[in-house]
């Protein structure tokens, strides 16, 4: 069995001593991923449990957050660095208290009642989330018969989802549009080569606003560091579509210097 | 006892049993103030400790995150809601476990050796770090024997805090320049009727750079929710200071609206 099934086999998960884990602690991950002129959510979910839930884990007792978020990402989504990561808040509600449904579903999954009480996992957590942006072309979902992850259209996303996981995601997305101006939202989410209606379609997306074709086109160009290509896609159709790619200099610059794209005042078509 | 003095005293956090707080958890804050034209910090020492240490404590076992943040600065400030407050990130490095410091202490405090190797408190927390902005005037700080408040100013702050606190602290200053524009910064720092210059010093601080006197009035009087009074301060000088306070309608329609007076680039005097 591969170690990216493994990590997230919910027995492997389930046999884990409470004191291998960093007690109360979960982190848990609003992936953002961009396709077909859509944002997509990346959502998991395991065979018992009555809903979709945001994909997460636990943190080793001797691992920093940080590793750990890079770990369960990678089981997640097979990316090493190739990914944006930011944490973005704490959800520490005594509400979200998942017990009742937790212990459903390990009730389902055949666990004896007597170690079902005395389990970690439906303790009190607090869950540090973050978010991240990848590139969906490079993205290696990983399913097992237990463990299914598939990607959401921004715009249909199941509800309820597990816990607070609707109101972790809806944070997620607040914070990605107010970060716009300092977060490599477009480098992060396009692969290298893609069209301006593709890149006009994330801040779209995001803004929740359509933006006016040529009055975006002549913004982003003029930031100098999206590049346009000599090929072009179909073309010996009548219109070929341009292609480009960003300078990854000018871009870092761009982006250290606080002078990013940016979409202030949805702008309507 | 009072109930500020006993919440903080030692031995009473001493003798909190692990059952009774949120396990791997403590909760750390950068409380800032304004005074004499200087923002200031407030640092806390317990007798034993050889550091200085960001007031902080712990989430009990029932408690939101949020409640606990506003009680345990209720005991640090004496304030209740009168604090601007705000998460800003999670500190969670193995590096920063603090175990050798804490056992010294607990040895200078005569704790029998057993107790000190099976007690919690040396273990690993992640901190999860807010800021406050307090109204200085306001705060009442309740010094015991055994637990010291201080406020320092932000350019004297004592090096090296207790485990990775000044870098929480680094990392909190950075937030509130980042968020100046999304967060009513001089409207919590300020009493009620304040001069000009006073309001001026706090972006000069923030932002380390000094501000053209004449163009930060013009721009601050141009946002509108800064109201001139007619009485003045020293009225029998030559040239008498004028007074003013905040609209505070119009200040929190500015906050909502995202056009609160902001520095963007420093200028130089």
């Amino acid at each position: 069995m591969m170690k990216a099934q493994k990590d997230f086999d919910i027995h492997a998960v389930l046999a884990l001593d409470e004191d291998e884990i960093l007690k109360s602690i979960s982190i848990d991950f609003v992936v953002i991923g961009f396709h077909d002129k859509n944002l997509k959510v990346l959502l998991n979910r395991f065979k018992y449990f009555d809903t979709w839930i945001l994909p997460g884990g636990f943190v080793l007792k001797d691992e920093s957050i940080d590793d750990a978020a890079y770990r369960i990402l990678k089981t997640r989504t097979g990316l090493d660095d190739d990914i944006f990561l930011k944490e973005f808040h704490t959800f520490g509600d005594y509400g979200r208290n998942t017990t009742k449904e937790v212990k459903k579903a390990l009730r389902r999954y055949n666990i004896p009642e007597s170690e079902i009480q005395r389990h970690w996992i439906h303790k009190r957590f607090i869950s540090i989330a973050h978010y991240a942006l990848v590139d969906y072309t490079k993205v290696e979902i990983c399913n097992t018969e237990d463990d299914q992850s598939q990607w959401f259209d921004i715009d249909q996303i199941p509800s309820p989802l597990f816990a607070d996981h609707n109101r972790i995601l809806e944070v997620g997305l607040e914070t990605i549009r107010e970060q716009l101006n300092s977060i490599p939202i477009d480098c992060s989410l396009l692969p290298e080569i893609f069209t301006m209606s593709e890149l006009r379609s994330i801040y779209e997306t995001i803004m929740g606003a359509k933006l006016d074709r040529r009055n975006f086109q002549k913004s982003i160009l003029q930031t100098g560091y999206v590049i346009q290509h000599r090929e072009t896609k179909g073309k010996n159709s009548y219109k070929p579509t341009k292609l480009y790619s960003f300078d990854k200099e000018k871009y870092q610059k761009a982006l250290d210097n606080d002078t990013l794209y940016r979409v202030t005042k949805p702008q309507i078509n």
